[in-house]
């Protein structure tokens, strides 16, 4: 009991000191590597540098206590802090005190809402992001934060949170260009780029072990951002006009206390649900890729509690909305950790450096943490995955490009609205106008198969009619349609039967339209019968009275009712 | 080609003088017997009732000309002059010329948009009405109308269109009753009840044919229009308080143009396609019902050309927005029209009535058709479907019942609205948990059903597993959590068949899913095999490259797969 809503307990009776010095290792390697990318998604939101490290603090912790993954590592995540920026840059103005405080107010409404949604069960809701929409969100996103990045890389004061209002006002700025950033920034950029793409091959060719080479490689940002800040300190660039990190408050966070202003709270309601939901999406497929991997079990609800929490915990440490995230998570991976112990490491660790070492990054160029973004982001445009989604279906690759031009376009919020939209209503459409077969008997054998695919024995005066999808209100009128259009064009049709072993569900209006095709079908002497009527449907059906009309007979499989009525004429 | 667009090609020519005589009788009949309530329905709009009579002359010559059904009546019906009303009272103030002015809006909206959908072949559209949310919809409409009556049958200056509202302003002004209307109104209603309950059988005691009963008793309404309007007359009932008809403009409507007004338009928008929706509903409904007892077929886009047809004439003829309506499709059909012929000899009738005799209708009371639409109009609460939706499923029942509550509550719109969501939303989350079995073999057939249901051969070391649903994003997880349960479950697994008789579509989200659930099950040395899939479904599968990725085999039947697995190991 207590273990369910409390996933710690599972595993810390069993810990020993092997796990232990795993973990640990695992933190320190994290506490280094998280640091860049936590300053960068802070300022991606338009808030302070700083807030990026206090998001990944007791965050961290909370959900160490309370989530069911075992190496999960939760923080500020691109997406998460894209969409926080384009949230409040529509209430305040970025910079103010105002906007801090609404991204304290967005991590405590979502926080509140997922905590809510787990404790009521509606993990499922995510599924309603299907994995097209999902594709196309991520490669906009990817698309989008690389283009929202060119000002810092460029020097430019350009805004914006579409990509058409980004790219205007770049234009429109283009003269502004500051060198001096440029050099940072694309030095950083090209530096990170060849030590993806050449990295780790230069590093096995030298022998080292390729664990080794692969985290080497993922050090590349420390690396930078080492480097960018010593040479901005000696250099003393701030004072040439590129963008420093500036004067960090040393210290812990305090204890903040979001706003309670009702406009406010009602302005960010909705995109403190989709930050909710799209958070909680790339979290748990995050956690159920590891899980899988490791042979662990995820709860999608205590997720969502272990999610709640830690945005709640945020809203009241000076945060903004966190969830798992894929490069911290890939990083505390292949460190080597174990448990959730060594995202409480990586808190303690980040916690150590907020106390002591903030003043170093003083003269870390903004350029920098921009080159890291603009990399790290530029993987989840997936070229591969929409090509594939074009060459399986149309219509969910109409529903991947839909979310993407719209994210693109009008924005973060739109674009998944969008995209599940369309998913929900191209599914309604499809399934209002189902599939179905006229089958008859494979020659010798008890199945039964199309008879456009396949050679098979037919009779002229029984049709065998499979229906391929449950009967439901969208189609009850196309089963109608299919019937009267089938006996209008046999006439020598005596008996129909209706194939239901795709027929999960008769819901009340295809009740009624198939007492309707019953009396019709009466009134033109064709009697109806059933077959492969499963347990659940059959159990409906004796609920009504349609079996005491049913001219014809309920028969257990499509053989015995072609045994029968073959039988019946011959 | 021309048939199909213009219907009337299809039949005029094989016309005779045996359909004629037919028809022109149904024409005069339907003449008398419409016109009462074509007035009646004008005063639930809030219009003049003068407006009902325009509304029943070219709109149903147009229909006759575009329509498929033979017999189907047009013009101005009881729920589309409800939610005239309910949108028209939201622009301008009832008696107003801009409210008779809005009136030519709506019918011109309704119409455009209804011929819009018929081109555009959206009559599918009309299928996410369901049988529930329509039946939750009529009965809350028939207590609306009849708690909208009340303020006529009581002579009390009430206003609302919601049955909330209505009864509030009716509580507030009780003390305002005026006896001699009620005694006209209350007078109209026992008589018109008396003569439905007991009419037909005390004619036909008199031994009158069944058919001329009918019909007679149907004659009610005339009777009590012309006794009360004779009565109102020689008492001059309107100089003592009791609303009458009063003063109607004598002749034929003249060419009306509906007002260019951008806002107007804009504020009717959602209305006016709410009321093409139900109308094309209704109206369809009817259609096809009377259809399959002829015979005949409906086209459901040509008939949303047809009805888009008659609005747009009831736009330019000062008319108000029509629909095929339940009770005037009755009649006509009772008096034994053959063709649309007769709907045109019906409206050159009421054309004449409208030219010379409309100062007779001067003295009828408002009460009287008050009473007329109340007792036509109560028959829509249909207790028996509640109750047996209520018996056969408890989702389709809160359909019901949300929109029965929500109309009588919010109003129409909002009622229509909530119930087609509702119905969306039960579906979505049904189909995001379908319903799975284990089955086994019945011993000694080729048939396998739920082990839990029947008694079943099964082996340990294969799993067979039948899901009842399509694959798609809202179960694709769903579909992982499933499998990964079962062979959790049950260590001594070696094979698993995916039993996919009752999957008619897997989308590109089940797609990943399913590579996932094969990835992971080879890990733990099972091998995931298919059978029973689909044509069109397997067509699209070996456009991926899952099945090269597949551990196992795609069987043709779950026999086979018994067949050859159960073999393998013994």
């Amino acid at each position: 009991m207590f273990k369910r809503y409390l996933p710690i307990l599972s595993w810390l009776p069993h810990y020993s000191t092997r796990l232990l010095g795993a973990d640990l290792l695992a933190g320190i390697i994290v506490t280094i590597m998280v640091i860049p990318q936590s300053l960068a998604y802070a300022i991606l939101a338009g808030l302070p540098a700083v807030v990026g490290l206090y998001a990944s603090l007791l965050p961290a912790v909370f959900y160490a206590f309370l989530g069911t993954s075992r190496t999960l590592a939760v923080g500020p995540v691109a997406i998460i802090a894209l969409m926080t920026g384009a949230a409040l840059s529509k209430v305040a103005v970025p910079g103010s005190v105002d906007y801090v405080q609404a991204a304290l107010v967005l991590s405590l409404l979502s926080g509140l809402m997922l905590t809510i949604m787990g404790f009521l069960r509606l993990g499922f809701f995510a599924n309603f992001l299907s994995h097209p929409v999902i594709g196309g969100f991520l490669s906009a996103s990817g698309l989008l934060i690389a283009v929202s990045q060119l000002k810092h890389l460029l020097g430019i004061d350009a805004g914006g949170y579409t990509a058409v209002a980004l790219l205007e006002s770049l234009a429109h700025h283009l003269k502004d260009i500051h060198w001096p950033t440029v050099a940072v920034g694309v030095g950083t950029l090209t530096f990170l780029v060849v030590t993806r793409r050449l990295g780790r091959r230069a590093l096995t060719a030298l022998r080292l072990p390729a664990g080794l080479a692969a985290l080497l490689v993922k050090a590349g940002p420390v690396a930078a951002v080492v480097v960018t800040t010593l040479i901005s300190w000696r250099l003393d660039l701030s004072s040439h006009g590129v963008a420093t990190v500036g004067a960090i408050p040393a210290g812990l966070p305090g204890l903040t206390l979001p706003a309670f202003d009702m406009s406010l709270w009602h302005a960010l309601l909705v995109p403190a649900l989709l930050i909710s939901v799209v958070g909680f999406v790339e979290s748990i497929s995050m956690a159920q890729m590891l899980a899988a991997k490791r042979r662990e079990r995820i709860s999608p609800n205590q997720e969502l509690v272990g999610l709640g929490g830690a945005n709640l915990a945020a809203a009241f440490t000076a945060g903004m909305p966190v969830t798992g995230g894929l490069s911290r998570t890939v990083i505390n991976q292949e460190s080597g950790a174990q448990t959730p112990l060594a995202g409480l490491f990586a808190a303690i660790g980040i916690g150590a450096v907020t106390l002591a070492l903030t003043p170093l990054l003083e003269h870390l160029p903004i350029a920098t943490l921009a080159a890291t973004i603009t990399v790290a982001i530029l993987t989840l445009v997936d070229i591969g995955l929409i090509r594939q989604t074009w060459r399986y279906s149309r219509s969910d690759f109409s529903a991947l490009a839909v979310t993407l031009v719209v994210t693109l376009v009008e924005g973060v919020e739109a674009g998944i609205i969008a995209g599940v939209a369309l998913s929900i209503g191209l599914f309604l459409y499809r399934t209002s106008r189902p599939h179905s077969a006229v089958v008859g008997r494979i020659p010798g054998s008890e199945h039964f198969r199309s008879i456009t695919r396949h050679d098979v024995e037919t009779v002229s005066h029984v049709a065998l009619l499979r229906i391929d999808e449950s009967l439901y209100f969208a189609n009850a009128r196309y089963l109608e349609d299919t019937l009267y259009s089938l006996v209008a064009s046999r006439p020598e049709l005596t008996d129909v039967v209706l194939i239901c072993s795709a027929v999960n569900l008769i819901d009340a209006s295809a009740l009624e339209s198939l007492d309707a095709i019953n009396a019709r079908l009466k009134d033109s002497r064709v009697t109806l019968h059933l077959s492969e009527v499963k347990g659940p449907v059959m159990d409906r059906l004796k609920l009504s009275d349609f079996l005491d009309h049913l001219t014809g007979r309920v028969f257990l499989s499509t053989y015995a009712a072609w045994a029968e009525l073959h039988r019946v004429r011959d």
